[in-house]
């Protein structure tokens, strides 16, 4: 079976590696030059709205699936549209959903999935009279194409309004409650053809600068079931298959959802070494229509983002309980160019060596 | 780095699949139009006595290994002469060794490893004579190219040794007692360039027809320890780096060595779901020169070979702890087309599911 993936990132390079034990191979859509997952797919180079080229990934492909949900949703559409006999999962309505803030939570609200106060704002007319409801601070993001923190601004005061308007430039946005939460989470949920659903233990996350950093696997957490519960709602009312990632804010008992991605997700990586079956792999099980493999957690896992630098590999791998995931790419600031996973059953062990792997992600 | 690899069958498949994650690329010099790992490596198509291939694997490759050892020794040996700035991993001493039982089993002697009474034979009559202080019954072997119980005769009495010998088609050869042995152990050991040395558990190997087809973990056995001593005398004598595998039967508390082989081994494929870091990631890490990583087995693991047939990846994946490994290959008679790893913590899960997989291997 051939899995075509639009998008040739580091997300397309982690599916192809865990996917070709299972008998598989993979061709990528994907218009750049270096793609990370080029040494290890096949890849169609051209625009993600390439007509001619998305025929020919349907044709040469048995199943397609996407690494990001900023694929155009046309594209998506002309596939489901013109290739009667390739599937496309995630199915297109997931993807419509996650790249609109208001549809998505308008869709949490529908499926009593709780949320931060939000309002849709079009002019900033608009915006002024929402802040009256929602309150302050708020944070004013797009409604689409944002992504790791950008397209978005917090609202503190009235003063606030007009430049994060302006910064915006008129685009259809959605304002929300800035909450005051006592952690982020999310939970990596996975469904196959056949509806069957397995969720990951979540995991805790930092962010810095928009950017995820830093992920910390909590089995038996207290708000795994409510966690499950929405995910799994969320995943049957979209007639769901892969993984999809829920992020929420945790607000003493309450959990807020923020967003969902619609693919394997950041939050996910410890699970290459910290689960018996990573998410790649279940994606790519899900979308192949396998049986889904087992999700908990193998002692104390964790995983620290490298990004904008590299450390030395012997400096990463001289910590007994790291595993290394580089993604082929040259630094520059900002960019994911890899990611360490830790796994031991040893607490202490644990908590020195993130210490030292936080530290040596920060200093590269 | 860039690691150029002599073969591109399942084995280089399966380094390079484990490899990428450390920021390396893989090149494979391979014959074969069909070659396992083509899908995950650039592919010189040369035959590997080929100087001009050779030279270009040299020149595009920063460390070169293979995943077979009857790649000709001239090769290695024109590699090492004529590129200076390229190193070959494991080293030819070890490839030379390896290619012919008798040096090898001359090696063990040197070194105190004990071994199965062996006697060099180059014709008819030098066989029956050495078959006077070997006994009845023994095996006799061509001294170079066999593999898999390939190039083998067992000698039952005076009348095997005219046919066997005329089977050998005069080739040189060695004449071994066959050893009654308790249990076919073999245990997987690796040195990095930096001298540091760690061993994965043994494993008890179950052979038909002269082909593995069951590896069992054995975490904390009684004859680690010898096994361990043996492994690490052939590592330092030889100078190694890479993964080294050494076969041996077990007669009561005694070992004695059959042989090694200078590569990943099929005895140790359990490690890439059975302990944190496989023997393939350990392999490449010790070529690159990086830190190994961690050897023990986490619970109860076991390999299934499959050969000559492919089960339906559904019926594998719903035994819970169950890993499916493809190679990508077509199946025919004989032909070693993938295998399975069992990895729980749960002995009664283990003992069941290995029974069931076992009967999925023989029966597909």
């Amino acid at each position: 079976m051939i899995i075509g993936i639009l998008g040739g990132g580091q997300l397309a390079r982690m599916m192809a590696l865990e996917g070709y034990p299972l008998g598989l191979e993979f061709i990528v859509l994907e218009p750049g030059p270096e793609a990370c997952a080029a040494p290890v797919a096949k890849q169609i180079r051209a625009a993600y709205d390439d007509e001619a080229a998305l025929t020919e990934l349907a044709h040469r492909a048995d199943v397609i699936t996407y690494e990001f949900e900023n694929v155009p949703a046309a594209s998506v559409k002309f596939l489901t549209e013109h290739s009667n006999e390739v599937a496309v999962y995630p199915p297109p309505q997931a993807l419509a959903m996650a790249q609109d803030r208001l549809n998505e939570k308008t869709l949490f609200r529908e499926l009593n999935i709780d949320t931060p106060a939000f309002a849709a704002v079009d002019s900033l007319a608009e915006l002024a009279l929402a802040m009256k409801t929602i309150g302050w601070p708020a944070v004013i993001k797009t409604r689409t194409q944002g992504y790791d923190g950008k397209g978005q601004a917090v609202l503190r005061e009235e003063a606030d309004l007009a430049p994060a308007w302006a910064q915006l430039k008129g685009v259809p946005a959605i304002v929300e409650a800035f909450v005051p939460f006592d952690r982020e989470i999310s939970v990596i949920a996975v469904r196959n053809r056949e509806g069957q659903i397995v969720c990951y233990p979540i995991t805790e996350n930092s962010h810095k600068e928009g950017m995820l950093r830093l992920s910390i696997a909590q089995e038996n957490d207290p708000a795994q079931p409510l966690a499950v519960k929405y995910a799994t709602a969320l995943l049957e009312k979209l007639d769901y298959v892969g993984v999809l990632a829920l992020e929420l804010f945790q607000v003493g008992d309450q959990l807020l959802a923020n967003e969902f991605a619609p693919r394997v997700h950041n939050s996910g990586h410890w699970t290459q070494n910290g689960a018996k079956c990573s998410q790649f792999e279940n994606h790519i099980r899900a979308v192949a229509g396998l049986p889904l493999g087992q999700t908990h957690a193998q002692g104390h896992a964790a995983m620290v983002n490298l990004i904008g630098g590299l450390p030395a590999s012997e400096a990463v791998l001289n910590h007994t309980h790291a595993h290394l995931h580089l993604y082929g790419k040259s630094p520059r600031p900002g960019r994911k160019v890899g990611h360490i996973n830790l796994q031991t059953q040893d607490q202490q062990a644990f908590d020195s060596e993130l210490k030292s792997l936080i530290s040596l992600a920060e200093n590269c």
